[in-house]
């Protein structure tokens, strides 16, 4: 249905720019600019910019001819690049991809580039009239729930399971796709989804309609922080989620949207509703009987902007009559149109365009050699190496000039499995699979995929058989794909699909000692338990979906090729098996991530990660061994690279509660940071510790006076599975009555 | 998100073209090539492949790459225009426009322009690997549902009120759109919403899971035989609404789409659900209960493609799972991929590509003179000339090179209200508002609109009045556009919305006298009795969504320019007042439609329209007097242009039974055809009645012998509300015994 921005491409045409208003004037304050803007506004008027579309499903929200105001399309999507503007855009590593790097600074890279991409397209669609889906600047973007069960078809969007990665990654992504100009933002962030989303989605039920019922002190630990940073930030907007909290669906949740978001928070920006989600208020949750009551319930609880899907028509398209009705006061409607159109000053909609350097942005921005080089960077830094018996890796100088390398598994040469869901789409040159990012550096590679799709129902030995027998190195490309994990698809268990296994397997057995790989494209992850502890699997690097570059970083990682050092960290708990793991149901976090996680160690732990070179720690000095209530600490330690070369080091400080009057996680990330350390150096690096870092939850946020205890070193202590490297512990005490943290 | 058609993009690159299965020997009979490809198909392939996007919920079906096989995008809109590819495209006049014009041929050449533009676009789109939405040959028009209140959201989508003049338009868009090539369909129809669907739209229970109460007889007399009538003009798909009727979703109603579509009517291709009713037969009908459930139901009903929305997960997706429980067989599968592929191979997909000459089209086959030419002829031919006292139109000669002409109304130079749904977006300069169009014949247009949009809550009266006091003649531009009806969106009421009819009698009022020519722009009927009254409004002429070309086919018409002389008729009847008309909800036609109104007189009945000249009709000549009751009758009927001009005239023919044993019609349109008749000659125009069109319904399609009656003139019998001209009546009798229908 096209009618929406036909609207506005044609309107557009015959507006009469360069009228007088204030709120085009860019001496003015931004605030006195919205005031005379949205002062003009009729509520008819309003009402039209409270949803995408006007009171349509589909294009941008209507012009406002006599200001000269022009559409405005709300939806786009850049988790990791330009995911839906037409057009090819440059893709970047699916964002647990991203988190793996343990690297706020990559991510704000990748974001900004994102936003250069946007922005660019942006600027060309405008041009020539376009305002449909996903054409404008405002993204839903980024995804901040955490990563609660191993099965989520979601779990890729994300940052792991851990709140304090998340909110650090999710800052930097906002920075980044907002960029740092003083005045202009470059593309608009909208963090998402708010609140308490992460699964079920395989039964509609679920997906649409599930109550997740959470504790308090759950709530406020491990699912509110990240987000409560991303305003800090500076987001422009959050999305609300389908789900319902506690019996209130999230995009009528007042407690959520108001006294927390902007009570508690101070958020200015606007509450953006996931697709379909205030239609399914009532039609999913059954939570209002009827359209003019669903529009009152999710407007007064703070929501700003709706988008529909099936209902084709904008619930919030009522706010009118409930304004005529008293429902809704007109000063609410003010106040919930007032932050779109902040939004769109902003971003530079209403101020001379010569005064914004992004509208110089255009095609050259899109796709260039930065870009390909950025997504290549982000991908070797992405990778996780979880196993290198015997230094597998990085092969040898001699091996890779002189020997067959064979690729199989059905990820080996499919571009269409190396990417994940919400993608953008390159060129099909750039796009580098295993197999051809590796005949790049080796002269012969042979190649039999086994089975078709990541499904592997059916599997194909005799090709692979011949073309292992006759190789020298086997890396073996399995995983899962958004064929077996994605948005409404939950996998059912954690094994590798179909014959995947069994490919492996064989492999192993017919290349009879000679170094097998395995290379693994996943998110949720996997039981790889045989392949863990078996000798004929020399080496597994976890890849997670890399996107474009994926064949070129494995090249490089492989060979160790440029300084190429996995250095990526697990950003989530890898169970032994689904009896460690509690119902995805059930929202408490008991149990789950490792914060929480039970006694049975799991295969491998949040955190964990190899490097081709060794790590020490040494010298864990605290600032004070004493800290008053409301105190920070500083602290510093030093790693050292003992091994054979240059390698990049996450250096993590987990914080251990000693005596806290409420529960508490066993202990809790506080400090990460990914460091280059020359082979034969010493890095200091320093860590500042915050006391909102010790506040508990105990019916509002408290800190405690007691003992407490730092771990400083390249993974959690207490692991079963570890990297070669050592753990320092330091303690120190907190004096002083409890304070609640505002009295801080 | 955009994974799926990356899938299609980069696969396709590495596709091995120009193997050599039997399926792409075009020297093979059709069904032959495709036992081949759907033998080859395993179960996995086979479910992916009925679901728009595999298992996702966007993008294409996927390829299949070990055959060869493309990706392919099944959801397009053609409505009048390729409507929602991406890039430009001509805009014809919206649907019940063109029914108004009564002319299959006009119908038949406004669908194959259509389909050039939409196969050559597809052209380019396939070149450069791009599978997106909307960018394939397989079209979701058209709209064969029966106007069947006036209120309803999506009229204007319609042909109408009428069976019969939707069927014979609906046989010409189908037969225009596939085209007349021996081997290659051009674009293939889908004839939608099947069935038993119309409003209504205004609440999400109803729009989405109303149950249409329907007596067996006024299914099989009103909602199916226009829909059979497509499927004998050989449409390649349907589409199955949201609906449900008597209690069962259309999309999993087996009586439907497999004992009437299949059974009955030999139905050979696919049916495809509306967008997301899959799902919706389990969230908004709860006629199932779990997913898989809602698949066998809707598979075994004889569904063949899914098409989801608010679920992003296609419920077709858990086919191979009831295939394994034995709740659909493997037979069953083959059967429903079978038309799909049936389909793209008629489209050429598995030939080679240089016998195709739709291969040819190109960039310069879209928006192209003829094109533009033709969306101005159907303009013209759609206009209703509603009233005309004292031969106000056409203007006079002297008027138009001398005098001021004021546009005034919301309609008047709003480019974005003249379209209504579903409509293509072309270039802005060739797109003609009345007062750009009135422009380019009158040397001085004055403009004050008045009110800034169709709602027309704000009335400006002011530079109305100034401006009409100036003119010599006022056209005044009203109605309603799709900001007051469209999909979703119900009307209120009958009114001229908001102050509009106050501004309509400010103009008379200030005109006081002068010219006043009343343009509506509407699909749903109006309350215009004022101005049917008033002799202050000289003239009325409904114009519906004449959309592109709306001001030039004006310009032509108000000057009866190049012979354009307005002969569109009413497809649908303008009651005198909602009392007239049963409850939307009501899915009786008792008392709706010409077919079955009540006693009290229509303020325009269904087949009327004025015209610039006069006829008369003379010599109704039947072929006999007695017919057998299973014979066809041959007549014909004489028209004379006795007016002053030329002229065309929409020759109607009504049936009338006299004994029918179960309830009929009052009377029912039998034939019509449009025909120009030079002033001052006659034109026969002969007529077939088919023993099919004196059927009745009585438990089955029975033919009963009788009195009939036959009326031959420019509109219907015994309307209050007439043309000037006369009716003639004939009277015939049928003999023998009554006998089904198949006994015939």
């Amino acid at each position: 249905m096209a009618v929406p921005y036909l609207t506005a491409v044609l309107l557009l045409a015959m507006l009469s720019w360069g009228q007088d208003f204030p709120f085009r004037d860019p001496t003015l304050p931004w605030e006195e600019r919205l005031d005379d803007l949205v002062n003009r506004l009729t509520l008819d008027e309003m009402v039209l910019q409270m949803s995408k579309g006007g009171v349509m499903w589909n294009g941008p929200a209507p012009p406002i001819e006599r200001l000269g105001i022009r559409p405005y399309i709300w939806n786009t999507e850049c988790l990791r690049g330009d995911v839906d503007a037409p057009g090819w855009a440059t893709a970047f590593p699916q964002a647990l991809g991203l988190a793996a790097s343990f690297s706020p600074s990559l991510i704000y890279r990748v974001a900004n580039a994102t936003a250069t991409e946007v922005r660019a397209k942006h600027n060309h669609f405008v041009s020539v009239g376009n305002y449909e889906d996903h054409t404008g600047l405002s993204c839903f973007s980024p995804v901040l729930n955490i990563m609660r069960h191993p099965l989520w078809g979601r779990n890729q969007e994300t940052y792991g399971e851990d709140p304090f990665l998340t909110a650090e990654l999710g800052v930097a992504f906002v920075k980044g796709l907002q960029g740092d100009h003083p005045r202009y933002v470059k593309a608009s962030a909208g963090c998402k989804h708010f609140d308490v989303h992460g699964g079920p989605e395989n039964i509609p039920t679920s997906r649409l309609s599930f109550d997740a019922k959470v504790s308090e002190r759950d709530w406020r630990m491990t699912f509110l922080p990240q987000f409560e940073a991303c305003v800090r930030a500076g987001t422009f907007s959050l999305m609300c989620s389908y789900n319902r909290i506690n019996g209130v669906p999230a995009c009528a949740n007042k407690r959520l949207l108001t006294d927390i978001l902007r009570g508690e928070w101070g958020f200015q920006g606007y509450v953006v509703s996931d697709e379909g989600a205030i239609e399914l208020i009532m039609m999913a949750h059954h939570y209002t009987q009827s359209i003019l009551e669903t529009a009152v319930a999710s407007v007064n609880a703070g929501c700003n902007l709706e988008v529909t899907c099936v209902l084709k028509r904008n619930i919030f398209s009522y706010i009118g009559e409930a304004v005529a009705n008293g429902n809704i006061s007109l000063e609410m409607i003010k106040d919930r149109v007032r932050p779109l159109f902040r939004t769109r000053m902003r971003l530079g909609e209403f101020d001379p365009p010569a005064m914004n350097p992004y509208n110089a942005l255009g095609p050259g921005d899109v796709q260039n050699d930065a870009h390909h080089q950025l997504a290549l960077q982000a991908a070797i830094q992405s990778f996780v190496l979880l196993k290198n018996r015997n230094g597998a890796l990085p092969l040898r100088a001699e091996d890779v000039r002189s020997k067959t390398l064979a690729v199989t598994g059905p990820f080996a040469d499919a571009t269409a499995y190396l990417f994940g869901s919400y993608t953008p789409i390159p060129e099909l040159r750039y796009i580098y699979t295993p197999r051809r990012g590796l005949a790049t550096v080796f002269p012969k590679v042979t190649f039999a995929a086994g089975c078709s799709s990541p499904r592997c129902d059916k599997y194909s030995p005799t090709e692979v058989k011949s073309t292992v027998e006759a190789a020298d190195i086997v890396v073996v490309c399995l995983g899962t794909g958004i064929q077996m994990e994605t948005e409404a698809w939950d996998r059912p268990d954690l094994a590798l699909p179909g014959h995947q296994l069994k490919l492996l397997q064989d492999v192993v057995a017919w290349a009879a000692g000679r170094p097998v790989i395995l290379l693994l494209f996943n998110a949720g992850p996997l039981d790889i338990s045989w392949a863990k502890a078996h000798n004929g699997v020399g080496a597994i690097l976890a890849c997670f979906f890399p996107a474009q570059a994926t064949g070129l970083a494995i090249a490089k990682v492989l060979v160790g090729d440029e300084g190429a050092n996995p250095a990526g960290r697990l950003p989530a708990t890898w169970p032994a098996g689904m009896h460690q793991v509690p119902p995805m149901e059930n929202y408490t976090m008991a149990g789950r991530t490792y914060r929480y996680y039970g006694d049975d160690p799991p295969l491998y732990p949040f955190g964990y990660g190899l490097s081709y070179t060794l790590f020490r720690y040494s010298d864990l000095v605290l600032g004070a061994e004493v800290v008053p209530v409301c105190g920070n600490l500083s602290l510093s330690v030093v790693v050292e690279n003992v091994g054979p070369r240059d390698g990049e080091e996450v250096v993590q400080l987990y914080l251990r509660w000693g005596e806290a009057s409420v529960p508490v996680p066993r202990w809790q990330l506080v400090g990460f940071r990914r460091v280059l350390v020359p082979q034969g150096q010493v890095t200091k690096v320093p860590f500042l510790l915050s006391f909102h870092q010790r506040a508990v939850w105990a019916g509002e946020w408290r800190l405690e006076p007691g003992s407490f205890t730092l771990f400083a070193g390249g993974q959690q202590p207490f692991q079963e599975t570890r990297v070669p490297s050592n753990i320092l512990r330091a303690d120190f005490s907190v004096l002083g009555s409890a304070l609640k943290r505002s009295q801080c």
